[in-house]
This record gives C-alpha cells, sequence and structure tokens, in this order.
C-alpha cells in the first residue's frame, strides 16, 4: 500500500513553492450555484441545514464535483459557535443573521465544554465530506474568530461594528472575559474538526477593519495565538490559516505574532506586502476580488495572471480576497480555476 | 513690518519635525457642537448652509473658538462638487446625501468651467474666515477625491461602494472618463480656494478600502496626482494633505506615487507604517479613533501619549483618523487638545 498523495494544499502550508498554487474559492459552495439553492430549499431553515450532516456534506462536495478545486472546506456557519454557548442564533430571510440577548459571560464560560459536543453535527460533515473526497484533495475545517463572532453577539446582527468598537473601548474587561470564552469554545471546536477528518484549519476574522493597532493586538492577535497554541496543546498538528480581513498594514503585526502557517489576504493586500509575508516564512492565500470574478471578461484573465506571476515563487494558495457573491456565473469560476491549474477549460466541462 | 508667525500646521507640512506637533480633527466643526446646531437650525438646508458663506464660515471658525486648534477646515461639503457640475444633490433629514440621475459624461465635461464659479461661494467662506482667523492658525480647502465622488454619483447614495467598484470593473473606460472630469474640476476648484485664503489643500479618498491594487493606482493614485500636478500647473503653491481612508497596506503606494506633502493615516494604520512614510520625506497625519475619543478616560489619554511618543520625532500633524462623531462630549476633545499642546485645561476653560 502506497501513502496517498499529500494534498497540494497542504503542500504548500507546509511551506513548498510549487509549480502551480492550490486553488479554492472562500464561499465555493453555497448561493451561486443552482444545485445549492435545490438541495437549500429542502432544509427548514439555515441553522438546521449547518447541523445536518447529510446536507451540510453534500454542499461541502457540490463544488468539488464541479470544479477541479485543491480543497474543500466545511459547510458551516461563523455562528454556530454563540448558538452552542447558548445564545439564540437565527436567520431572518433577506436579511442575514439575528442573536436573542447575551447571556452573562459566567454563563457562556460555564457552556464551553458542552458547546463542543453540541457542534458534533458538525464533525459528523467533516467525516463524511473525509470519505468521500479524493485523497489528493484537502478538506479545511473553520470557525469565526472570537472579535468577530463577538460583534455579532454583542450587537445581535450583522452592523458596521461600530457599537462592538466602542465596547472594546468603554468595556475592555468585559469584552475580554468574552473573548477568552470564545477562544476556549473554538479551540475546543477546531480539535474536534481536526480529530473529525479538517486537514487544515482556518479562523475567519471577517471584521478585523478599522482598529487601532493597541486594540487589534488585544482582540484580534492575542486570542487568535492563543487558539492557535490551546489547539497545538492538544496534540492536533493541523496547519492553519488566519484571515485577518480589513486589516490592512497591520496584517504585517498579525503575521509576525499568530503562529499560523497560512495568512489569508484580501482584496486590497498590495505584491509587495504577500511577498514580504513569503519571505517570513509565511504561506499566503488571496486574494482575487469577488466582485472581479463576477464581472468576468479579460480583465479577470490579466489579474489572475499578475497574482500568479507575482506570488508563485513562494508558498501560496490562490483564492479571493473575499467570498464568491451568489450571483457570480459558475463559468467565471471554471475560468480562473482552469487559468490557475493550466487545465484547459474543455477539459474541466468533461469532468 | 514683521511677518506673521507661521502657521505650526504649514511648518510640519513643510517637513519640519516641531517641539509638539499641530492639532485638528476631522469635522472639528459641526454636530458635536451645541452652537453648531443652533446655527444650522437657521438654514433651510444643508447645500444652502455651505453656500452661505456668513454661516459657513461661523461654522468653520465656532470650534476655534472652543478649542485651541491649529488649524481651521473650511465648513463645505464633498458633494458640491456634483451639484456645480448639474448633478442634482440633496440631503435625506437623517439618512444622508441622495443625488438625482447621472447626467451623460459629455454634459458633465462641458460644465467643469462653469462649475468652479458655481462654487465661489467656498472661496468667499475662505476669504472671510482667514480675515478673522489669528495668523499663526492654518486655514485649510478640501474636495472629495474623484472616487470617492463618483461612487456617490453613480450610486445616488451612499452605500457600501460595491455597486461602483462592480462599475469600475465592467466599464473601466466609462469610469476613466467620469473621473477626468472630476479631476478637471477638483484641480480648478482647489485654486479657486487657495487663491481664496486657503494655506493647505486636503483630498478625501472616503471610500478607498477594499480596491484592489491595479484597481487603486488607477482610480486612486493617478486622479489624486493628476490633480496636484494641475494645481500646481496654475502656480499654487500651498502644501496638499492626501487622506486614502481605508487603503491599508496600499497606503505605502499612495506616498510613493502621489505628490503630496502631507498623508493623513486612518485608525489603523500602525506605528512602523507612520514612520516609513516619515523617513520617506512625508508629514504624516493621524490617526486616533473617533470611537475611543467618544469613549474618554484613562484609554484616551494612553493612546494619544502613545501617538504622540511614536510620530513626534518626525513632521507629524494630530488628528483623528476619521471624523469627530456627533455624540463627542466637547471635554474630550478639549482633554485631548490639552494633552497634545501642554495647554492646561484650567487655561483652555479660561479662552
Amino acid at each position: 500500500m502506497t501513502a496517498p498523495a499529500q494534498p497540494r494544499l497542504l503542500r504548500a502550508l507546509a511551506g513548498e513553492t510549487l509549480e502551480r498554487p492550490p486553488v479554492w474559492f472562500m464561499r465555493q459552495a453555497g448561493r451561486s450555484l443552482p444545485e445549492y439553492r435545490e438541495l437549500r430549499a429542502r432544509a427548514t431553515d439555515f441553522i438546521a441545514f449547518c447541523h445536518n450532516p447529510e446536507m451540510a456534506a453534500e454542499a461541502t462536495l457540490q463544488p468539488m464535483r464541479r470544479f477541479p478545486f485543491d480543497a474543500a472546506i466545511v459547510f458551516a456557519d461563523i455562528l454556530l459557535i454563540p448558538r452552542a454557548l447558548g445564545q439564540e442564533v437565527w436567520f431572518e430571510a433577506g436579511e442575514g443573521p439575528r442573536l436573542g440577548v447575551l447571556p452573562p459571560v459566567e454563563r457562556l464560560a460555564g457552556e464551553v465544554e458542552a458547546s463542543t459536543a453540541r457542534l458534533a453535527d458538525i464533525g459528523e460533515t467533516l467525516a463524511r465530506v473525509r470519505t468521500e473526497l479524493e485523497p489528493d484533495r484537502a478538506l479545511i475545517g473553520f470557525a469565526g474568530a472570537p472579535w468577530t463572532v463577538a460583534t455579532y453577539m454583542l450587537e445581535g446582527r450583522g452592523s458596521d461594528r461600530s457599537a462592538a468598537r466602542a465596547y472594546a473601548h468603554a468595556h475592555p474587561a468585559e469584552l475580554d472575559a468574552l473573548l477568552k470564552v470564545l477562544v476556549d469554545a473554538t479551540a475546543r471546536y477546531l480539535v474536534m474538526q481536526a480529530r473529525s477528518g479538517a486537514q487544515a484549519l482556518k479562523i475567519f476574522e471577517s471584521w478585523a477593519e478599522g482598529l487601532p493597532e493597541d486594540v487589534f493586538e488585544r482582540i484580534v492577535i492575542r486570542p487568535h495565538a492563543a487558539i492557535v497554541e490551546q489547539v497545538r496543546a492538544a496534540g492536533v498538528t493541523a496547519p492553519f490559516i488566519g484571515f485577518p480581513r480589513g486589516a490592512g498594514a497591520l496584517v504585517d503585526n498579525y503575521a509576525a505574532q499568530v503562529p499560523v502557517e497560512g495568512v489569508a489576504l484580501d482584496t486590497q493586500a498590495s505584491i509587495a506586502q504577500g511577498r514580504r509575508l513569503q519571505a517570513q516564512g509565511k504561506t499566503i492565500q488571496g486574494a482575487l476580488d469577488n466582485l472581479l470574478l463576477r464581472a468576468g471578461g479579460s480583465g479577470l484573465d490579466a489579474r489572475v495572471d499578475t497574482l500568479l506571476e507575482a506570488w508563485s515563487s513562494g508558498p501560496y494558495i490562490f483564492n479571493l480576497g473575499h467570498g464568491v457573491l451568489p450571483d457570480t456565473p459558475a463559468e467565471n469560476i471554471a475560468r480562473v480555476v482552469a487559468r490557475v491549474t493550466g487545465k484547459p477549460l474543455s477539459a474541466l466541462a468533461a469532468e
């Protein structure tokens, strides 16, 4: 019996510079695919859908059948954690998430251990996907970062985060206590995901933008570092990708202080910044504009070539700077994947 | 007759490192001051208020009487330019700006020369303020940057700019033509402001965030550089402050390519980034969090000290990273200004 081929994504995260980078897209599963919309219509609500391993595994695998992505990412949501900790979460159709009243932090802290058990369905999804996925394609687990999840918990919905940022200034000790609970719950959740089949772990800090440097260190850098350390202490060796979206120049601080293997760059990352991180030993991921992916055309091809040329001389994972938009034509996705993988479009269509 | 004292702001913009930096705040005039709200209530609408030199001059001077700021900024709005070019602009109470249908770009281009004459009221405001302001306090003129103004012109209101960014990808030639009109109108407007008494000129790119590097170069860097060049070609020597808000690591590209004397940094700028720009010969401005200014307390004092210590060894203008929020206590503003200027609070209160 020979060892299975090492997935390209894991080779990149181990620091290898490959002849062509692995490619996957944030939100590659979901609303841009008609087969997803059909599947989703069979579940009563979005939370139930995420907690249904059969459906969530199918959603995870749908884009893998359609496109030759090098990695799948488990279909789940960053707000499953607050729900597992005891805060009510639901989704208003067409409006996004809503959360109930924030329980006292002592109460949340008492639910950390139980929260992981309440998220067992996501482990089950991972196990199902790992069984079906080809061995040369990696499976990624993920969680929302503590600050990003806290903004929803504090504000009760998606927002411009100014109320949460004001809270960070006015009530630093209370926020730190909440972040600590989230660090502990998230680390346990990611350990469970790795033990269920996730081969890489991504931390999504969707709302890192606009934070002063000292606050960024306190509420982004330290919690991310703590999660990685706790997961490592549990014996998990899966590599991490950190995504401090919107952090701008502070991405450099992040990369220097958080022991992640990979740093995901958002749409406005500069070529020079990416190269700087590679030179510091990080694998970078990113940073195609999801609006350009949706627009398509020769401008899209040119930008893909620019990114490939700029970053392929170091460890690099091709991806977007943000998630696939719902109205993105599937042919644009196919076109980019063909350009990155070097497989002709006709070969893709035949797969 | 001796020459009047050179305003501290202009010395900093000339590259001088001062014993303490000049200080002024974005939106220092306006809704946070009760005297402003009283004044504003006397005008029928916001556009009329901006176009009334007596009222606008009074609004400009109000914060100068209350706080020992080193610079005043003319009270005006970035949307006066599209209005002067023939696009309808109005403000919905509690909602913000609304714009009428975008006229064809050829029609806008035909209005560039006339637009400057239609903005003569703002020149009159500047002349009035310059007469009343002490000679050691500088007067700043400003305009919105072409891309930021274009986002409003294209979308008809404030937004998340995704429609305008999509337009930038899908219709690059049309956007370039619109930006060219705005560059020409803005350069003429700033020349007029300088000739009316503005001693420094600021370009506000409020919505530079999230742009891919190549798009940022095309729609931010080049138009800013063109404005500076056109203003210089008209014989105006007033220094420029460019504010590419939200540009993150791309601020470095901006500073390297736009011949502004000063670069305004937003809330999330890093200390290292500011020092890098100073080392490259730029005067930096920023970057206190307006939410922290509103929150006040010992955290505010500590952050002010951090910024002063970090950046006062090079040319530096103390300011916020974004505008003063409407519900900011005046005593917090006074407290920060006292800390920066070294004047005790009691002396300020007595002024």
